[in-house]
């Protein structure tokens, strides 16, 4: 489960002595802070009250933990009887990530606070041929971003990139990137890492866009499910009990690589399908699939995948079709899921998954043709946005505890 | 990961109170206990040192251990200098599990004390045409296998039962076991717990392999793992970062039911195949298909797949070709669980994955043909032991507690 590349520790975390009385003081500020973090502000005596610490320990604890500006003050309770108090919250702003997200057709660069809130993003079209210029772009876009939040990219607590392909930490590369440029080049990784600063993860976009579902959409309190994206090219990302499964090698959910449709010749000689670096199903259901599709129905003019979804949805008959095809073979992923899986939900994303208004109905039927395991398809909730949201969310769970540790340090110089 | 048909809790596990001097006295006793049983016999002061007891703390809780039967005395230890000293063991007769492996071919019955060594084993073919014949046979073989260990059924700590299908406990069935006759009627975990008592435990089959596997087979020391059971059916059962997987509804690894083929008509609406009881990758690929190919290749003296296999062993051009093609089909199998889970490891398992000297070269080479993630894939060490022996793993798992907790209330009383 430790596949994902860690390029760098982000910091190393200081680890207070126990047992003084620094440490004591450290602690009681950590006990303080986390209440804020996950209940919402409070007064003084409520958060006494809460954290089971004394009036005077929570009060001296607020003190530091304004000075070092990880909390702030935000108004007083207006106390019907006996006296108003102040409120006190947790600072979003003591510290900011970074998602990047790296796609075939876009890139999306965002800078969320402590508390989620995106306070920056950029959103331009991958017009990149090279994994050199994708890089320098990247490094731009990501430059751009936090100027225009106002911040550097030195203050960017976590940085945390979505691309497609299986990050491999060792080999410093990315494997199983066919639809990008020359993605899988020796050193890639450090390419990246020279262009975005150290403190970067590097995480498969389909794991982070699972992620941003389970996080704030369309998997919110599922407990095993999967998040099937589908665009320029196919992956997934998988949840299993609550966590993010990468598989033995971090290439689990690489659905792409399902087999798809089956010739055996009468000597026996097994498949006759010629291995590529796309995958079989990749190559039958990605977004270039569709055009293709198209191109049989004599669908002139659509120039897309998308644009076949919009003339289906306006009626025309044989970009219907065309959504039915589409929506068997995705079923047909679906089914091979189901049989491994046997997740609680499947959730579709990516340019062609954000219609799942028009396929998960002929999905559902073309699946009980198919087999028994038959389970609930819903459309993802945050479309465009869930890598990033992913990215961001995994930025938050490291940033809370390197900021603490930082303005702490920086106090006690 | 609650979805293990326990149709009754094999006994209230008695919390004792915290605090008072009998609930001191046994936890000693646990503590002592548990150092026996993981780490083998030994001596009161070698007990001492590795608990952290003082000696005469674990001279106490070894006399009431003795006296409750879960330890005994094993000799003298033959030191040179010094005086020689009592060792002690874990009692493995304190206690006995049974497993049973209910299969379309055969029903396997084996009764194991504390240590996991079996002392009595039943294996006979399944002759039953109906479930009520099948139950009744059940409990039959259970009774003649512990009147053979000189035990009853009530002696046994814990029965854990193989099935094919996927036990459901709310509704009291069984899901997706087409190949045993009429074994997803209603109430039928209410059958076999008549059958066999109460303290059952009903797990799917190919789970059980896995759980085998894992703990005395193929994948010893293996994180994330598959065994793929294929034989008058096809299961699978997973370990996922050492613990067993089953999915949301029980019905993870039913890889029986993997889409395989596909045929997509002009009018595009998907695919022609029709659904039925057993799934289309079982009908592709399981002991029947096998016969089948030899009737296609003229093979006349193969009256099973076994045959098959042996007259391909010995030679045999056609019997060659027919293992090649079952081969590639495995392959289309394994290429669909590897884009999926990407599992270190694949163990094959089952009347035909015992085959694994003949599949496992083509179906790598299949396998390259179709995917750039090609795991691993080595044969079952268990063979027809893997299923009961997974059952007395987990039947174990709880004996312990349970066996420790009857004997203190029996000494107690």
């Amino acid at each position: 489960m430790s596949k994902v590349a860690s390029i760098t520790k982000v910091t190393d975390v200081r680890v207070p002595q126990v047992g003084t009385p620094a440490s004591m003081r450290e602690l009681n500020q950590r006990i303080v802070l986390t209440r804020l973090r996950s209940g919402g502000a409070a007064t003084r005596p409520q958060l006494a009250k809460d954290t089971g610490l004394s009036k005077p320990t929570v009060g001296q604890a607020l003190l530091e933990l304004e000075q070092s500006r990880l909390v702030r003050t935000i108004g007083r309770t207006s106390a019907g009887l006996g006296r108003s108090a102040i409120l006190y919250e947790s600072n979003p702003s003591a510290g900011h990530v970074m998602g990047i997200d790296i796609g075939r057709a876009r890139i999306r660069v965002a800078v969320a606070d402590l508390a989620g809130t995106v306070v920056a993003r950029i959103d331009e079209p991958n017009r990149c041929a090279t994994a050199r210029a994708l890089v320098k772009t990247v490094n731009q876009l990501a430059n751009k971003t936090v100027r225009e939040a106002g911040l550097d990219l030195e203050d960017m607590v976590a940085k945390v990139v979505g691309s497609p392909g299986v990050p491999d930490p060792r080999g410093r590369i990315l494997h199983y990137a066919p639809n990008l440029p020359d993605w899988g080049r020796k050193g890639l990784l450090d390419e990246l890492e020279a262009a975005l600063g150290v403190g970067l993860v590097v995480e498969n976009d389909a794991n982070l866009a699972a992620v941003g579902e389970h996080a704030r959409g369309a998997a919110k309190g599922a407990s095993s499910f999967v998040c099937v994206v589908i665009g320029t090219g196919i992956g997934m990302g998988i949840v299993l009990d609550g966590r993010l499964y990468r598989g033995a090698h971090g290439a689990a959910g690489e659905v792409g690589y399902l087999p798809f449709g089956w010739s055996s010749d009468e000597n026996g000689s097994g498949t006759k399908k010629t291995p590529s670096a796309r995958g079989l199903m990749e190559a039958a259901a990605a977004g270039d699939s569709v055009l293709k599709l198209a191109k049989s129905e004599n669908l002139r003019d659509a120039q897309s995948a998308l644009d076949v979804f919009v003339m289906a949805r306006n009626g025309n008959e044989r970009a219907r079709r065309i959504v039915t095809e589409e929506a068997a073979r995705l079923a047909y992923l679906v089914a091979s899921v189901s049989a491994v899986l046997d997740p609680e939900l499947v959730v579709l994303s990516g340019g062609i998954g954000k219609s799942a208004d028009l396929l998960a109905g002929p999905m559902d039927k073309a699946l009980r043709g198919l087999t028994p395991l038959v389970p609930r398809i819903v459309a993802s909730e945050l479309g465009e946005d869930a890598v990033l949201t992913g990215a961001i969310s995994i930025g938050l769970r490291s940033a809370e505890d390197i900021v603490f540790d930082r303005r702490n340090e920086a106090v006690a110089d």
